[in-house]
């Protein structure tokens, strides 16, 4: 596609759920977007207040949310963007699935593909339907880039999901450094840590500054709702399109992840630190590191760092990076992998945008090289 | 030891380095001790200097810095702990070994056994002597109390170790519920987190606020200076008197553990998660949770959170205690072990203050239970 | 008051409202308080629960939350302490007032002699009566020691109030220095700036870490419920026993100050900042210095600061210390007095239980010297 | 100008100082700059080095920094950026103000123009000549466009200053609500509060974690240099071109404020919040808001808040907005101004290239609309 066309393109956007971190996000990128035309935005709960009464800051701005309105959606929008709390879009989608727009899911509801999991992670009782299930592109744009592309409704990645499957992903795709097994896939541990914006923007005893300042905290250890999702994509990676990766874990084809997530006491970044056996004592760190730089070489927001430099969570803050280094400890022949992002961009809204510019065959990096 | 005796017993004591944090805090506690008669500051860069020129708030306080003098400290003091950074107890050491008194060292000097291993962790070119280092106590007052209560010098643990020991130990300890290994101690991993006062007080590139804020690193990935010393003490109380660990590591009779340390924006607190394989299902929770408990039940610092609760930092901020909590993730067998600490506490100053206690046969609480 | 009767006296106390930032406080000064016996916890909404279900550190401590019982109270108690939100003591006082027992309450709810200024700035419908208010002593021990040692009740300072009042009263008391006013009076300013714990512990949107973190704001300029408390002390100290503080206003007999409050990215602190204008050309910093140290030389907790030395907030944190500095705009003849706090201590618990020192004959620092 | 010729508009652009917060900023801003095509990056302490050596998240960037050599500057750049400590741009402007290149100056060392300002103020022994500082345009964009327009060398504003100057300037100019006093300028009190990157990159006691965090703390009251710099501007535009401000301070023609700054616990954002006495009893708050308005309403990066909205250093984060809002004591008849800014933007960088749009002819929004 050439410079001209793109240039041409024009996308008109809209956005459920700007009350939210994630919504807010995604709203800014898309204003400075070169191809985005007009946003809508809309809200159940806030439905004819001007935007200031959310963002006092944007006094100056003329947006007025909206009612959400399906027919107004359709003869009006190209693209929209869905940021709610859990369980919403769940039901959003049995309306908006047979509208003509392009949908993009920021929540959790509809990235597993086993109507199973997302009862038993998600607590949801009555989750979406396996036929609409199996309509849905997950949102990983390094790995499923042809999917999202023709797909309809993409349900972005988990901010966790994200650092830790880019993190892991390169020792189980299978290709020529796979013929024998890298690591022993029975110890793949996640130590995982996060800004309190993960949790949402909803004033709690977990979000209140007394209890996130000077403070350290573990949550959710085995039990967080981003390792299925983990678990699910390690699983197609590793077995082509099969996706019964619970199948695969109690078979021992694919590990079960020991996951353990941790509350920082910032507001953004996620770092993940995951620790893996290695089966061969004879690969080098820089053979894993040239694995690790050929797996994403065509990734523009996948940085392989050189080897020795570690990465922080506050230098990839407000870009789109997913920044990884490699360190092998040779006393115990254990590969530590860290990856680091900023959880509301790489982590959600870029991540989003992202997945909108593969949908509507824009760069990946339209409007997100310069966050 | 009856009452009665313990409010007669008086003691002199004395401190080099209250410049730092730590020595800071030792000072702070011996201020309020029932025992302690009189401190005395040591400080080569700032003798003659009034307290209140390194701690304004201080300016109604009658404390002078003072040269470090040998026998003025054998004259007037019982106890010397000494706060200083890395290879200055190794010289003040010849020294004072040979005074009347005794030595609470906080620094990392005196730790190792084995001067091989202070030249290759600490960088310290010419380590104290093997001579020096078989007379001292290593300060892990809740597995060494015979051996501190009996010793003249005693090396106070390195925070992240004192916390990773308490974590790990009741699974190494030689006893009735450990016929058959409990775990698979090839597979232990410690991934640690600290708040920034580990690193000290000098400005540096890593303790400047705008390197620290809204940021979370990693550093030190299997090369931090407390691997040795939890590794040294596992060997120990696996393996009776032993300590020569590096032979028990490389014939897998102890584990080589993966320690990584991270960076936490906050000021005071330490959390260590271990990742540890169970190598027998049978095994269930609750009972791993009786061992712990019966570990310490005469350890009044050392507090097991009711299954299902996990501590935070901030819950012990100020307080000496080491809380641990134990979760097992079923879908791995894996189990995972949680300790917090108040690093400047429990992690420097408040275990000293045991020490000393332990060494002048006082409660192990005394000035220590309303920090 | 000799040592040995100290010793002997016996208080058992009370807390209403320990799941908030102050009750915790009052807690944990009592519960190391030489004299307190025993205490006993009370709540409306959570009687019933063990201590940790508010605070899981305290899994092993002996507190059950009670209903609040007045005959209970009565038999069991001799002084409570109430820490309840706005209005809830307008309530309580209707009963508790007619029981033998002291209370001290830490709400604003009683700290205002005239009705109506309740009504205007705490908008609080229906008051406690004056009756009652002619019989409760404001909680400011450094003014105020007679009256609170033979009241029944004690109103404590709020926060703001308390560090301006310390920053302020001198300039206002009559004494020989003030025979020809110091300053002008219709100038002072009083530019305050606290932690967030001020704004209690509930979560809310200005509570919430998303919006304190990295963030400076200001809010309720000159309409802040502190204003009247602040200008009826003035009054009163300037003008006798009367406290027609509004008239005086009017009457530009004493200042209407001019008060603005701002949020800081912090726990615990508190920092006022006055500026007032001097009338007299020819008065040194030097002697005003006297004026303070001499004002304050009996409060143990009052610290004027040497010339030259302004205080921080943390290094009077965890105290019960107000410390206070002076300096002097010679190119504007203006005066800045800087004055700092633990909010929590000085601003509410420590005060809260040096106002209980004096109510029960022990010495002021009882309890609080080394908090 | 239209935007075709704009689109034409090459600019070669040079720092020195990059390794310094204000020079990274200006460095990221020139990045996406639509007219900028290429940047040299000077430094004396750190030629030869990749930019990767100083930020590490640049390791694929294409940056090496270099010698400092005005000869290669006169032939490849059009304008140069000084972002450098105190006292080495007075050295650096002997030899660059013969070059052809327009220069701006972030520090503090060319912006009073009175040589013995510089002298008490900044402490600088031997400031730049009088010669020099008269072709010096001050660069506050919002009074000063024209000057800079025509000037080859600007010295960018303080950061302090900048906000304070357009909190209170509207009170100053002379203009139709002027011909009488608005307010009384004996009375102006500017009560300033800043993150600590104002106190730049280099490692303190002041800029370490541990003094800043959980921390508030005053300094430099009435000494602050950027006090000057505000009266000086306030004089000029007051009197037309006159600049002798120290005999119009002594001749009260102009207010000497009185200015004390304080430390906030965060990373980046400056608060001033001014408290400026009325004359007039009669004019009203609707009115001082017109005022206001209408002095910047060609002013793109200056929003007057709604009546009633007071802004939160955060809600101008990484923008190069200043917002201003008014509030009115009706009880003491005193205007609080509260401005706030991004010190690192709008206080510097941002700052700094909006001069460089208006030295080049190019709306001053160009690069600057969408940080």
């Amino acid at each position: 596609m050439n410079n001209t066309n793109n240039i041409k393109k024009k996308i008109r956007a809209g956005i459920i759920g700007i009350t939210g971190y994630s919504g807010l996000e995604v709203f800014k990128i898309l204003e400075r977007h070169p191809h985005i035309t007009s946003i809508d935005l809309f809200s159940s709960s806030r439905a004819g207040e001007h935007i200031s009464s959310s963002y006092p800051m944007y006094f100056d701005k003329d947006y007025i949310l909206q009612e959400i309105n399906f027919a107004y959606m359709e003869k009006n929008l190209d693209v929209l963007f869905i940021a709610t709390p859990k369980g919403i879009s769940t039901k959003l989608i049995e309306d908006l699935k047979d509208l003509d727009l392009k949908i993009i899911d920021l929540s959790g509801d509809l990235r597993l593909k086993d109507q199973q999991d997302i009862i038993k992670w998600y607590n949801i009782e009555k989750p979406s339907s396996q036929e609409i299930r199996s309509h849905i592109a997950y949102g990983i744009c390094e790995f499923n880039e042809k999917q999202i592309a023709t797909s309809k409704i993409v349900a972005n990645t988990g901010c966790y999901a994200l650092t830790s499957i880019l993190c892991l992903s390169p020792l189980y795709v299978k290709n020529k450094h796979m013929e024998n097994a890298l690591i022993d896939k029975k110890h793949v541990i996640v130590d995982a840590k996060s800004g309190v914006s993960g949790a949402g923007k909803t004033p709690t005893n977990t979000t209140i500054y007394g209890n996130v300042n000077e403070n350290f905290s573990i949550y959710k250890v085995s039990t967080h709702q981003h390792i299925p999702e983990i678990e699910q994509h390690l699983s197609i990676i590793s077995n082509s399109e099969d996706y019964q990766y619970n199948q695969h874990v109690q078979d021992n084809k694919i590990p079960a992840i020991t996951f353990a997530p941790h509350l920082v006491p910032m507001m953004k970044g996620i770092m993940v630190t995951c620790h893996v056996q290695l089966e061969n004592d004879g690969i080098s760190l820089e053979e894993i590191h040239r694995i690790y730089q050929d797996q994403y070489k065509n990734s523009p927001f996948v940085r392989i760092r050189p080897l020795g430099n570690f990465p922080q969570t506050k230098e990839v803050l407000n870009t789109n990076y997913c920044d990884i280094s490699l360190n092998l400890d040779l006393r115990t022949n254990r590969l530590i992998i860290v990856g680091v992002i900023d959880n509301l961009i790489k982590g959600a809204s870029g991540n989003a945008v992202q997945n909108m510019n593969i949908m509507f065959s824009l760069p990946q990096t339209s409007g997100l090289k310069h966050i």
